[in-house]
């Protein structure tokens, strides 16, 4: 193949994207829920596993997800950070990783969220290493991942194939006093 | 009231807000779109205005959003910079504020997004100054708005409550010449 056509055709390459939102800012979350919508709006099959937020919680995008009849699944025990028994939040974090394992290999899927992953390899509950390697080995080629949480680790932003940075110019909570609102931030 | 009181209360506020989306990343529409799901799985009355891109296109959150019954206008010819006839562009692009501004008076919605019109601003269309003027005496107290697009002027980013940036950490289509994927980036 000659060099040009070498190029024309990466340039056409269609795969599944390994894409992290990361930062300290609004949206990580969010921008996946993004994805979710349009995907679903192309009738993709979506998949999304929410680690450490709390399973029975009826946030809008739990709600939002049960209208579109997208596979949500909750492992997590509520915030960490109010966590009275951290083994506990750290076996079902553990446990909800599995349950993605299980689902990325089914074929069931050409979008799969893992929202708030990065915190299990950030807590060194996981280790980031193994995860990049078990995403490399295993992860179908036309399957779209998103991952998403606050200090996403080296190893994950060198294997990932889109890495989004969300910043805090300004946030409504710290600078103003005015509550999280429904719909609006969960 | 007693300080401690006044402080209490504050706390306590729950207002429409403005929320920007900017810088040069991805998400920034996308994030926009994760709220507009979250408010409609909370069945919060939404509304979304999309200026620049082509009203006949059917992208993955267009369908979405028809999906959804959602209202969602298309007011652009096409992108800008491969807009062949620029006074019609930008003329569409006015006509698509002044819709907004009767929808945004309207008291018909809980959510209204206002996506890519920083541009409007940053080329010179409209004066921000205006535009933040505008809001701050017509927006209806519980609406939230959200605007989206690079470059949000200076104006804009001080009236507003909440402002994310979106930047470029890496990206497949400059980086490995992976082409835009359907239900992912459109």
């Amino acid at each position: 193949m000659s060099a040009r056509k070498e190029t024309e055709r990466k340039r056409h390459v269609k795969k599944g994207l390994v894409m992290v939102n990361t930062g300290d800012g609004k949206g990580k979350t969010t921008a996946a829920l993004g994805v979710m919508t349009r995907a679903w709006g192309r009738k993709m099959r979506v998949g999304v596993i929410q680690f450490l937020k709390h399973e029975n919680a009826n946030f809008g995008e739990i709600r939002a997800a049960r209208r579109m009849e997208i596979d949500w699944i909750g492992t997590g025990d509520g915030w960490t950070w109010t966590s009275k028994d951290i083994d506990e939040t750290q076996a079902r974090a553990l446990r909800g990783w599995e349950v993605a394992q299980e689902r990325i290999v089914s074929g069931n899927y050409d979008l799969f969220i893992l929202d708030e992953f990065t915190y299990l390899m950030a807590f060194g509950w996981l280790d980031a290493t193994e995860v990049v390697a078990w995403l490399r080995e295993h992860k179908p080629e036309m399957l779209h991942v998103i991952i998403t949480g606050r200090d996403a680790p080296d190893e994950l932003v060198d294997f990932a194939d889109m890495v989004t940075e969300m910043r805090e110019i300004k946030h409504p909570f710290s600078d103003q006093d005015i509550v999280a609102q429904p719909g609006v931030d969960f």
